[in-house]
């Protein structure tokens, strides 16, 4: 029996165990957004740091201006081995509508058939951050680590991390590491694994164009007087070409096609395009032409106008010709595309369409880079076979349309790269009344990290 | 001395006992849209009853369901005389912000040097029909009228008219006459008189457009789903043609050029564009290339957007990709252009641009003719020449760019054409504090109305 076999063996036989101490934490009802629960949230802290402590952890409750954080480390005996830095949160959404619950939110329990864990925050985020809790402990239990391994819970998630910021900036030397490793993402089903590598960045950048001084009547001066709603119609209209494709010049610059072994993986998933868009009522793909709903949302980058106000838009008809109209855009960026170069560009594009007479106003709501775990990573390449030989399937390396700021913030501030594994299901109605998590998610969640710390361990 | 240099003479001899005969009437607080002043109303309108009845005509106040009319009809002792239908409007705007005035707003007196009628309602609309009364009562004391005279007079002008259109549907024969006079609009300026021969149509209609079922995030959808108001902006943008034409199929159907003499009259007006624009912070003018200002506003028709909505519009940014967006047309016709077919031609270039996957509802908020007295008219050309006698000088034939929706329905249900002459001037302050009429406006505005009544008479 090799050293992981053995790891993997003692995984299985703590298996009814590790559900046990799962349900403990579960029961703690620890809503990061209510008040009322904040000695919940230090409470399922203070378990977390005792739980790790026990598995030899150097694990302490750390104050902050909302609710604590958990850190812990430890080093193993062996030299050069990479220091990873595990990320997930403690805190959980509220569990209303409450009436919506079959069963009572925290009082987590195995549905009848033994098959899923019910409650909330069993796969947002307490099921997936103990399934490396496990994996270490069965290390723990072999005498060594195949890692330094330093954790960070926090409990404000859920509330957008507000604490996080600053606590990032103030530990930033202790929580250093070679790589972030993430748990709060999904498998691509249930029986095939997969790893995050792309999250697209984002600008997000409002415009106020202003014509008249005041709003006019359109009979009195519909015709001579700029209309700011023409003007900003005729800026949405040209961002795109015919094609679907942005039409800022350089835009696609530090866009680049995806290898072909990944390529060919998503033309192979069993993804249907019809019934994704179906699912929202749509029937035709919009977007780039000649490119796949996969690739539209997880690998290209795109610009969407996220709102539009201008004029009366009450009921019925007014006869306006309003002195300015908003329009805010979004861009999604991939690869190595420049926010700053996207911003510059995009304000260029604009004021080239601000005719004579008017003026616009930029308003600059936040910019930040594509993430991306390159391809040709060694991490990476080692956690896809990791995960290969516990799921028997090659793990889908999928992109994430939406950001994930967390993982944007330890970036910039730590230049730490992250590898997101995570074994949430599409069905898991996370944030949403009967929570689940599937218990072949947390038992082949933890022999999964058990075989990436190893495999990272080289 | 002809027959109407003696009335002429008499309205100057009237003239002090006409200024006070007017304050009476403005000193009667006939605020329409106020509850409280119901009653000043009805004695407003019983005012002007008992005035026309002492001038010997049939004179009558008609309930409605809001206040009344006056109604009053004399008859030429002349045959095959003109039947001339004269409207004019005895309720007045609120007089707040009251702390604005100088002095009570119904307490009218003479301004100090003599010039100036000062108090709500001087300008609009009861100075201008006492102009016309007073022309009636110089004919009556010569023993005849020039023409068969019809008055209406309604008291809810400044509350949209609610009851006008059952009162003329009711009435329609006992109304009905050649021509309708109406003076509610202003001269070119103090030494310049106009006649109104443009007034815009106007069709005003909705479009929603509908994607997704519900909203989405812009990052887990953007791209591949279609954005509603991306939709729009390209309607939007596709609307006008580069050099500011409006680009529906037909539009310019009915659309005619200016008589050589008006677009010469037009062309010599003392008219700075750059002044008109730049009164309301505008530096240069938009719309059609190669036309003036005045014939943009009078005679050209239009497309502008009053309204649109789609997304978030609260403060920063939301990363929402929104099911709906909606956008308010409105279209400003002159001419005979056919308001049902500029209608049917714009659904059609709406359905050409929505995508296959989306929907589009329609919402008509209202569709009119423009009304237009034609230059070639005679009582046209009649009224030319007798405000030239009374002015010195050539009356300017003016468009204007709104609607006055009652001339619509008498055109649209009595089919009567209108002259529109008004003594009003841009600087009159109506609807605001301090409203004013000129004396000159006042006096020589009896004189011209007598001396076009003796013009159409022919």
């Amino acid at each position: 029996m090799t050293a992981i076999d053995a790891v993997l063996a003692r995984i299985d036989q703590n298996r009814d165990a590790a559900l046990a101490r799962l349900l403990g934490l579960l029961a703690i009802p620890s809503v990061s957004t209510d008040p009322a629960y904040a000695d919940d949230c230090a409470r399922a802290g203070q378990w977390l740091v005792d739980e790790l402590s026990g598995l030899g952890f150097e694990a302490s409750l750390r104050a902050t201006a909302g609710h604590p954080m958990v850190v812990a480390k430890v080093k193993s005996k062996r030299r050069d081995v990479p220091h990873v830095l595990f990320y997930g949160h403690y805190d959980v959404q509220p569990a209303d509508p409450l009436e919506l619950w079959e069963t009572d939110p925290f009082k987590p329990h195995l549905s009848d058939d033994g098959q899923r864990i019910v409650g909330r925050g069993s796969a947002d985020d307490k099921g997936q951050l103990m399934t490396f809790v496990e994996a270490c402990r069965a290390f723990r239990e072999g005498g060594d680590w195949p890692c330094d391994i330093t954790i960070l819970f926090e409990g404000e998630e859920e509330t957008g991390s507000p604490s996080l910021p600053a606590f990032l900036a103030a530990n930033a030397q202790e929580l250093a590491a070679d790589l972030m490793l993430v748990c709060d993402t999904n498998m691509w089903n249930k029986d095939t694994p997969a790893i995050t590598t792309m999250l697209r960045g984002l600008v997000l950048e409002e415009i106020v164009v202003h014509g008249a001084s005041r709003d006019l009547h359109s009979g009195m001066f519909g015709g001579p007087a700029i209309n700011p709603i023409h003007v900003i119609a005729r800026m949405i209209a040209d961002i795109h070409d015919g094609r679907g494709r942005v039409a800022l010049p350089n835009f696609y610059d530090g866009v680049e096609e995806l290898p072909e072994d990944v390529a060919e993986q998503w033309h192979k998933l069993d993804f249907n395009e019809r019934d994704f868009l179906g699912s929202v009522g749509l029937s035709v793909a919009a977007g780039e032409q000649d490119r796949s709903v996969l690739e539209k949302i997880w690998s290209r980058p795109t610009c969407d106008v996220n709102g539009i106000f201008g004029g009366y838009t009450g009921k019925g008809s007014k006869t306006v010709l309003p002195a300015q109209a908003s329009v805010k855009f979004s861009f999604r960026l991939v690869g190595s595309q420049d926010p700053d170069k996207v911003l510059a560009s995009f304000r260029d594009f604009v004021r080239a369409r601000t005719p004579a007479g008017c003026r616009v106003d930029f308003l600059s709501h936040g910019a930040s880079p594509a993430l991306v775990l390159p391809f040709s990573s060694e991490a990476l390449g080692r956690a896809r076979r990791a995960l290969h030989a516990e799921w028997g399937r090659e793990p889908v390396l999928s992109g994430s349309g939406g950001s994930i700021p967390i993982v944007g913030l330890f970036k910039k501030d730590l230049g730490m790269d992250a590898l997101m594994i995570g074994f949430g299901l599409d069905d898991d109605r996370i944030h949403s009344p009967n929570e689940k998590y599937e218990v072949s998610s947390f038992h082949k969640g933890a022999r999964s990290w058990a075989r990436v710390l190893d495999a990272l361990a080289g």
